[in-house]
């Protein structure tokens, strides 16, 4: 498996044709993606060619959110943006609000962030208005210009109980099973695996994080060649049922 | 960044020299490690040649393994080995125990497993006594034998709340500094960065187990080379103290 980092990849700002960008990055660095290929794209990228940006001096803080902005010691402006992201807010205390993003993914401030805009020091990012479809339609784009089959990641890092320190996951998936299922198969001695499923796509968004950095690197596209993993796919179904879910 | 994985990996029983065989099979698959190689290994294997196996028939189950063995519907030897590797028990229900290992991992049976044993039906594996140890041990082995200092994670894959799927975790590390923290760091436009943290070695980790398959692959070690890391460290240093989570 290898994994390459195309070097040169523009400046993002509203209304940017991401798929032409990232055609001509690949162009440049003479990568020419090969069906089977699985490329991830920072989150940061995409929500600001789309446009998923606000400027905090827009914003009229409601009394939950001064509320919300008092519990955190956070900005009430900025609160208010993470309660509109948000189905509900899951943990609080001084300087974290955990929660619960209106697509599902629970992590710090609803994955508004604000690193990485370039607009001013008052804009913050959201995460992508639907990210599956930002992945599917940078595949399809790659499919019209080269004629071949990737798989799209869209990753962003979250934080996780238990555990220091973030790690790349999958936000938006496209052209690829997010989960790869070992159950009913057999181990090297013939016991039969009754438990075993692996989140590939989170595990291929960890392997790009390593690689796109989260400071000045300027580098949010990776390209992965030779990972296993299977074709079809397409929403993310990486969210675990609430009900299902021991821990919330 | 690249990742090999080498092929020929001998089925390992309980005394078996690791260091002697990740030596014989870099050898025979031409992979001379070189100075920031990462070697990713498998748990299963470490604790096979570490004699960290048990057989159930052995076990006699004590009245707090029969309760539990009762709630979550599982054999109440097995329980009595889970109990036995763990501090406490954070979660059960049918067919699934939570629990915390005595080395602070959060995981499904506090990491006793049947599969890929290969010593019979009774069999189960533990987590390696001292699983930074055993990763100290193999990177000093590769030391002497070629001269190059080298980082090694032995990795497990671990489920996680919220999100479907286990992903590939390191539970053992030598050699890395686990963790990269990109505070007081500046952004592309000059945002200083003020809690970005991220886990290189679980990311590191996750890489890996892509390639080392679960079921009947036989190939429980990985060599990846050109991932960016920072030296040193060695103690895994991943786990949140109790008091740091919210989600207990």
């Amino acid at each position: 498996m290898t994994a390459w980092v195309p070097l040169g990849f523009p400046d993002i700002r509203p209304g940017a044709d991401l798929g032409a960008t990232v055609l001509e990055v690949l162009a440049r660095n003479d990568l020419r993606p090969q069906p089977g290929d699985v490329l991830v794209l920072a989150q940061k990228v995409v929500s600001k060619a789309e446009g998923a940006v606000v400027q905090l001096a827009e914003v009229t803080p409601t009394a939950r959110a001064e509320q919300l902005a008092r519990e955190a010691e956070k900005d009430s402006r900025l609160c208010q943006v993470i309660l509109a992201e948000s189905r509900q807010i899951l943990r609080i205390r001084p300087g974290l609000i955990i929660a619960e993003h209106r697509l599902g993914f629970i992590c710090a401030n609803a994955g508004v962030d604000f690193s990485n805009v370039g607009l001013g020091t008052d804009w913050v990012t959201l995460l992508p208005r639907d990210p599956d479809q930002s992945a599917s339609r940078l595949r399809e784009r790659i499919a019209q210009a080269h004629g071949v089959e990737v798989a799209v990641i869209i990753n962003d890092t979250h934080g996780r109980p238990w555990r220091e320190g973030a790690v790349g996951v999958a936000i938006g998936i496209a052209g690829l099973e997010p989960i790869y299922s070992y159950i009913g198969q057999e181990d090297r001695y013939g016991y039969v695996l009754h438990s075993s499923i692996e989140s590939v796509a989170d595990e291929l968004a960890a392997a790009a994080s390593l690689l796109q950095g989260q400071a000045a690197e300027g580098t949010p596209l990776v390209v992965i060649r030779g990972a296993r993993f299977t074709p079809g796919g397409g929403r993310t179904r990486l969210l675990r049922e609430p009900e299902r879910d021991m821990f919330r």
